[in-house]
């Protein structure tokens, strides 16, 4: 048997705020940040890698969270850790002291996301496959098996979670196929950041559609007259048949979400995304039912399972956006696919930052191969930064993404890039 | 002009759970903490105090949390700040990159929260007065300052608050008056924690109506037998006239609660806590509805007032149940009481752990002095745990509150009590 004998943790940061890339309406100057760890063992074995994004100041305070979950894994043996994932959450999310900083939610919940991702990294490189096709080799219970269903059998329990799995059992195969030859569908939110001037997003916008991308999105919320300005040099630019989203960042309060996003309907919106605060469900549901058909995308800050769970009930989000550090993990994003899967409402992702593309497309594409089974009105946020850190980048390919397969979780930083953004020590911080 | 030139922080914990003190279904074995700030000026004027309360692991990521707000605070002039809190709380919420740990959750939040308890107990203590003096003198104008109405105006906006205040500001005089001569209305829990045998807590439940608690509260949720056989022996000895609630700590899924109240629903249940996930806005209104008359009552999770508003909104809380540090600090929790006010729902104070009696009391007094003007159907929780280590602990007198006299918020410890319980060097812990 072999045993975990480290979980290091480092506060990596880079200084993207010099350049103003990640610019929006809520977080002006973000350096996108991450707390980062890696779970080693005694054997020769691959280690596990996983992180929470952040964007700067406080990412040492998400590595002080992480670093209490330590004591669950060291001197622990890697293998009934791994077999028993869905256990091993539970561990993690449920310690009833630790419990208390959420629950379950904010730094300490993340914080157990970055482990479970780092043990699903693990398990991911042992098997010699990427963690999509991990996930999709898995049997109907032992998916449902990964899932914590307190707080959602009310909406969703585990025998029709297991139904919902089986009728997309048929077809897996075909789907993997398909996954591998053609990819799958991405947008881009490279041309809208709200730093960028006119010159800059028409450029960028034109470079997205020639690249193939049938999406773009833009930031909104900061000046209604800009807004207008920016979408329609973007519509001009793209054309009538590239879809355009808009993203506020949470900037409005509910009846301001729905009289400014009348204001841009004329440039025929494909979503709009976080109209307001993410806690509000209600607030959500009373946009979207005010705005339809424009529909409400929503879930980069949703903070768990249970608050989808009511932004499906209520109608509140009509695309739902997972983040893979966010949530407590591949579990439970696994959760939320199923909760989605049940409403018929699309997963896209959320991505971005560093590495979040990285690791995110794999569930989208399990969730394709698996659960949902199909990709119509899916997609995977993609912006072309940060990428050349990490072991096995995202690649793409006339707007979609290329299903990976060197074994793991896409995670994996470079050692040189971890050494040059060791925050404050590094030479990218050295240099600034 | 006074600057200020430490903000210190101190992890402290207490070895509560050698004693099952506070375990509960969810929390079988707390141990009482506290992540500590100190705020220190550079004149003779006093400190200001004020804490985050955990159950033990994980404090020292609250710690971490508070620790990055220190350049908000150091170097600044305090006048200023303690003037304008309500623009001293938005800089703090509202950083963009420390907001991307919550946004307005968990770890981070609750720093902020620490914070600005600790400005507060300042700007009372250098007033002179209790704070729920300081907060019941102010203008309507001057409470609404405090307010950040972001997220709130679907339902309450800055003119409908002020409203609110002007209304209640006849007869201010008059029940601060009586507040000091009768005190402001208690219940206890102290006898029904779950870890307690049956023999304690007949004792105790005895004991609480002997000193005149009108009522108290047990804790639930583990097994169905021993709920019943213990409201049994707690309806036994108090009699039919001293209410009984009972407290789940988030156990049940929505539908298991609802089963589970109403095998207990003999009793007569003054209210029904935590039934499930504080996050389960639409859980609570659908459990709500379904136990009613009993009364669901909730809050001491609550992650923030765009909860609470969700809450007072779908009828999911027929108790709201602030607590003094799970919100960022007073400005929010003044956000709440305004909200409570305008649904016209009782505020019930969430209390006990370390400290929060000593705090929490002076919001609810504020509330019956200026802002519901009324404290029927309301009452502050109490635990007779852990005051003895305050500077100023609560003074109950026949089942009420004593309106306290001292400047401040009640916040600040003892300097024996902090060396004691530092973690993990103090003599409590080594003595373990």
């Amino acid at each position: 048997m072999s045993t975990i004998v480290a979980v290091d943790t480092f506060d990596l940061r880079f200084p993207t705020s010099r350049l103003l890339d990640g610019s929006d309406a809520m977080n002006p100057d973000p350096d996108y940040s991450t707390a980062y760890v890696v779970v080693r063992t005694d054997d020769d074995g691959p280690d596990g890698h996983g992180f929470v994004f952040t964007i700067g100041r406080g990412n040492d305070v998400q590595v002080a969270a992480i670093d209490t979950l330590r004591s669950f894994l060291l001197g622990h043996e890697v293998e009934p850790l791994l077999a028993d994932m869905g256990g091993t959450w539970r561990r993690l999310v449920h310690d009833s002291q630790l419990r208390w900083l959420g629950p379950e939610k904010g730094a300490m919940h993340m914080a157990v996301g970055a482990v479970v991702n780092a043990l699903w990294d693990m398990r991911a490189k042992r098997a010699g496959l990427p963690l999509w096709r991990v996930l999709a080799d898995l049997t109907p219970d032992e998916i449902v098996d990964l899932v914590d269903f307190r707080y959602l059998t009310d909406v969703l329990d585990r025998s029709e979670a297991l139904q919902l799995l089986e009728s997309a059992r048929d077809g897996r195969q075909d789907r993997a196929q398909r996954l591998v030859a053609q990819g799958y569908p991405a947008y881009t939110t490279t041309p809208g950041w709200l730093g960028y001037d006119d010159a800059k997003l028409a450029r960028l916008s034109g470079e997205a559609v020639a690249a193939g991308f049938g999406q773009i999105k833009l930031k909104v919320g900061a000046d209604l007259d800009d807004d207008r300005r920016r979408l329609a040099i973007a519509r001009e630019t793209c054309g009538p048949d590239v879809r355009i989203a808009v993203d506020a960042n949470q900037r409005w309060d509910v009846d301001e979400a729905v009289r400014w996003i009348k204001e841009l309907a004329a440039y025929d919106l494909a979503w709009v995304e976080e109209p307001t605060s993410p806690d509000d469900v209600l607030g959500h549901a009373s946009i979207a039912e005010r705005i339809a058909p424009i529909p409400v995308a929503t879930g980069e800050h949703t903070a768990n399972r249970v608050m989808f769970k009511q932004l499906l009930q209520a109608r509140g989000a009509q695309v739902v956006q997972i983040d893979a550090c966010r949530l407590a993990g591949v579990n439970e994003n696994v959760a939320v696919l199923l909760l989605a899967a049940k409403f018929g409402v699309p997963v896209c992702p959320h991505a971005g930052g560093v590495g979040l593309c990285e690791i995110v497309q794999h569930l989208a594409m399990f969730d394709y191969v698996a659960v949902s089974g199909t990709a119509d009105g899916r997609m995977i946020e993609y912006v072309d930064h940060l990428h050349e850190h990490f072991s096995d980048p995202v690649r793409i390919d006339r707007g979609r993404y290329v299903a990976p397969t060197k074994p793991g979780s896409g995670a994996q930083m470079l050692q040189t890039s971890m050494r040059e953004h060791a925050y404050p020590g590094g030479a990218a911080w050295a240099a600034g």
